[in-house]
């Protein structure tokens, strides 16, 4: 190519070549993919092979090699489609999420699993979890913790009672704008948005727009077009929203926390190998007396393993139990949290590791 | 690779070889697709350099080349993502369709824009041409026809009042089933689904089921999870759902009409040049005087244009007039039907070309 600025036929033709590039390369691919189920025995569903710990550590790769111009994000979406899709020529994987279809959960399945897998849209949050330990999904995808408003107490109590184990995290990262046809803020008498948004928002609103009412409406989309027709609403909703419907951004990030992520812990039947940046979950149920926490937490801290969330339940089984629910960086299978595993479980009335996991990718 | 039998390890890192060629190539032609956005100069949008008569090729050549072991539909979905976020790196295209998220037609957004589009729910299909004629969203996407039923009629009267335009269409096929826990016909004495499921296979329902009654209910997911808490009841939904819901397949296609197809119309604001393989569609208002749709007909059966579809209506503007809602194969730039055009326009009260676009991908 020389200085010349090349013509849009040019630039085609160039494009069409690519494409024949990159089309022969996923079919080599699906091919080989199709080599590992053959290793792996005939006859099986993608659940028999489906490694979390492959897919963390191909998407990491992706994301390291990233030089532009598209961002990580989107790399990593069309990695994760072509994963999808490899996988789905044999029963593609089920997984079940809280429906319906369009809501938050789906988009963490999509995330996490692309779009060749089968959503499978479930009641409850105690539903998913009966499917997947049932079999009738291949894994789960459930709601565990919103930066804005801790963890989601229901999640982590079913992991009280069922048998289901932790396959992996997804994060989904949303900031909150407040959005009018105006852009003023002494406009607005009206506040549009889901329930859960106006709470994210409350000290922003009682600081910023202490006259105005709150109106809470079925989804942020709703509430966006419900403020373009009229000068004296706004909407709480993603920036992309505002985009969307032709709106003004008054106010940007405007949630209590600034770093509003919704986390959602994919779960499964067994636990899978290190994918070389993990997390352990860990479920540790004692009792009520001086000091048990601190008999909990000393082995981690003897074996230098960093704690990334702890969060204490009252116990279903025992009236005076406590049960904690313990993040720590790591694998179970390395060697330190190993060894201080068969401490704690020296020590402890109950100790069970829900599950190490690849940590989510951003 | 000589006969042995591949090691895991060694396919991995042939698939790890494959995967780096796949994004360098991928991040290539990001950069030639942002080199087009530069021949057509700086500071656009998408949609200032979206072409779909381009698109349509691209994908027409991705089928023609693919050899498998990807089916077609898989590949081109690949594509149509790996497009999609090459086209959005500058502002994203807003695509209007008729919401809430999750519904058939955000199916028909996705499986022609992709997913790095923002998708623009709102609440008629009215809204979605009015925000398409308005220029708050870039293009529509509307249900015409279900092969079962019909045209949708409140789709083509829009197009009697609003300027919109045709850029392109979507098919999107589903069959339903008749599915139970037991897959026994004789236990069945409830049927859940959908009502326009349950319109569109009455006739297999009257013959095969004429004691179960039929209970309406939100959708086929929704009645894929009641049926199976029960010996006694059955779903109309997609074969997808049976598996994912773990049910028996009592009946296949029962549909009414075999080829149960959705197809959904895209709509802009301008015209696009030819794909290659693209069907116009016409709209003609005649007075109701004997022989006015002869007179429509005949220049178009002269030059040899076959008719894919006709459908009539009553005209709004004029108490005995009619409109006629005609599609033909070929594009309007192409010379049949340029020289009919013209023929018709001589003879007919009004014409308009409401857009020539690449014919659905199957």
């Amino acid at each position: 190519m020389n200085d010349q600025k090349p013509s849009l036929t040019d630039v085609r033709e160039r494009i069409d070549h690519i494409d024949q590039q990159i089309q022969s390369l996923i079919s080599e691919r699906a091919n080989w993919a199709r080599e590992v189920a053959k290793v792996k025995g005939e006859g099986l569903s993608a659940i028999d092979y489906y490694r979390p710990e492959r897919e963390a550590h191909v998407l990491r790769m992706v994301v390291d090699r990233n030089q532009g111009p598209l961002t990580d994000a989107e790399m990593v979406r069309l990695f994760r489609e072509i994963m999808s899709s490899c996988l789905a020529q044999e029963d593609p994987l089920k997984i079940g999420f809280l429906g319906p279809e369009g809501t938050f959960s789906e988009q963490a399945v999509r995330k996490h699993f692309g779009h060749a897998a089968y959503g499978l849209p479930l009641g409850s949050i105690e539903e998913v979890f009966q499917e997947v330990v049932a079999g009738n999904a291949d894994f789960g995808v459930v709601p565990v913790e919103n930066s804005g408003q801790g963890m989601i107490q229901i999640t982590l109590d079913m992991f009280l009672s069922s048998e289901a184990r932790i396959c992996g995290e997804v994060e989904l990262r949303v900031h909150q704008c407040l959005l009018s046809r105006t852009g003023r803020l002494e406009d607005i008498k009206r506040v549009y948005s889901h329930p859960q948004s106006l709470q994210q928002c409350k000290t922003w609103l009682r600081i910023n727009l202490p006259w105005a009412e709150r109106i809470p409406v079925t989804s942020n989309a709703e509430a966006a077009r419900l403020a373009r027709h009229a000068d004296d609403a706004a909407a709480i909703a993603g920036q992309s929203a505002g985009h969307v419907y032709g709106l003004k951004t008054v106010g940007e990030a405007i949630e209590d926390r600034a770093d509003n992520t919704t986390r959602f812990l994919v779960i499964g039947r067994k636990l899978f190998p290190p994918s070389g940046n993990d997390r352990t979950s860990l479920l540790v149920t004692v009792n009520d007396k001086p000091g048990a926490l601190y008999d909990v937490l000393s082995p981690l801290a003897r074996h230098g393993i960093s704690l990334n969330r702890i969060e204490s339940r009252p116990s279903h089984d025992g009236k005076w139990q406590y049960a904690f629910f313990i993040d720590v960086s790591g694998h179970s299978a390395d060697t330190p949290i190993k060894e201080a595993l068969v401490e704690m479980e020296a020590s402890l009335a109950d100790l069970r590791v829900l599950g190490s996991y690849p940590v989510a990718l951003p």
